[in-house]
């Protein structure tokens, strides 16, 4: 399972003194980016060299409990399904005491560039997300 | 059904060249504040009167098309569900041919603002929520 | 002199109540896209079809009052100065009683995409841009 | 002299391709509450316990060099000024060649939350801020 940890900043906050609910998605997104990276994905690479778009088709997120500017999240991320042309990535966030403050998914198909249609997972891509999704099964 | 027209500005985009995924949420949100003003409340007013809370416990948001700077969005925003303690909206964003970019939920709960419990929708607010209720399932 | 209005938005404010500094900037930003596209240049184009960028190279802002979420603000914009490869905008915003709660200056360069060194403003657009300078002086 | 990393993140870029100019303020302002918590002002602790704020007067940046998704940027914090009422923080953005990408300024005054009027920094605060600036002088 990949993790990744922030501190929520004030500009993530709103006037009701809390996490704007968006923001949460911005989180996990940072996380995800990392995680990319982690298996050498860089989005200024998938960006600049691929031909192929990662876009999320659809994205879900509970909300368990307030986040506060200054403290500190953790956000635990695992692949939950790898299809044909899509995967799916799940997400919990916790906070220092361990309490889950929110949930979240990201669905995400591949999709040529040029055409804007539908693709198979790129085999190198696809490889690397298979072997965090058999990890996350563990 | 409430409306609320933006466009998408170049600081919601992001640089694969679309509008960032957790900014539709941003602007569904726009969509609803506007609607709460419509019907007398407006979140100045929540904040610093009220007290109690209208948070998002749960959404949802399905990406159909891709939007791009410049580009103008009309949000429909429609009430789908009101319970004892909650509401949800509905929202579907529509580009300038009328094709849809994308639809959206969020499900609020109505929490009191000293102890963060879940308390029964206020009756004032509740009576015209429900009011957009009965008129958007005509 | 051009004019933009908006609301301040609940994103757009922080935990400590009202608006988050950058987002003035933000705010202004989206004059700026309206105004460029009143005159013909929309970012989409601009993007897509140019072979310059507009990058901002300094910018600057006062604060002279707070801004709530809902507060009705006008910005009012003005091409300060025209030179060979920049221009400078500047910003007023006002609130609905006509106060002044911010200001700020935007400088641009003219700059090539693919050589990314600065050129002449290009003349189409340098004389649109002296049109509402030579407005703006009146 | 206080240092803050952090790494560009796709939603701080725009379909233009580089860091949106508004979001080096956020960045900065990560960097500055980064070094508030760390002097014993975290901003929960500031919103919730102090009858005081400090908000933001004036702001400048300059944009030196592009900054893409995934660039790692430091950024290096120093107190450039303090006075009575207000203090002021320069930032410089270093990328991981140490190439200067950009510089800022923020100038804060401190007002009493209840009247809204300036009063003199307090003395805790103060201490541990001309500390900063005695040091970063050397």
């Amino acid at each position: 399972m990949f993790t990744y940890q922030t501190k929520i900043k004030l500009h993530e906050t709103d006037a009701a003194g809390l996490l704007f609910f968006s923001n949460q998605f911005k989180i996990i997104h940072d996380a995800y980016e990392s995680l990319l990276e982690s298996i050498g994905f860089g989005f200024a690479d998938l960006i600049r060299n691929k031909d192929y778009f990662l876009p999320i088709v659809h994205t879900e997120a509970d909300y368990k409990a307030p986040m506060f500017v200054g403290d500190l999240i953790e956000i635990r991320v695992k692949v939950s399904q790898v299809g044909k042309t899509s995967f799916t990535f799940s997400y919990e966030l916790r906070d220092a005491a361990d309490k889950l403050t929110g949930t979240a998914q990201t669905v995400h198909v591949t999709m040529d560039k040029a055409s804007r249609s539908k693709i198979p997972l790129p085999s190198d891509m696809r490889s690397k997300i298979e072997e965090l999704y058999v990890e996350d099964q563990k």
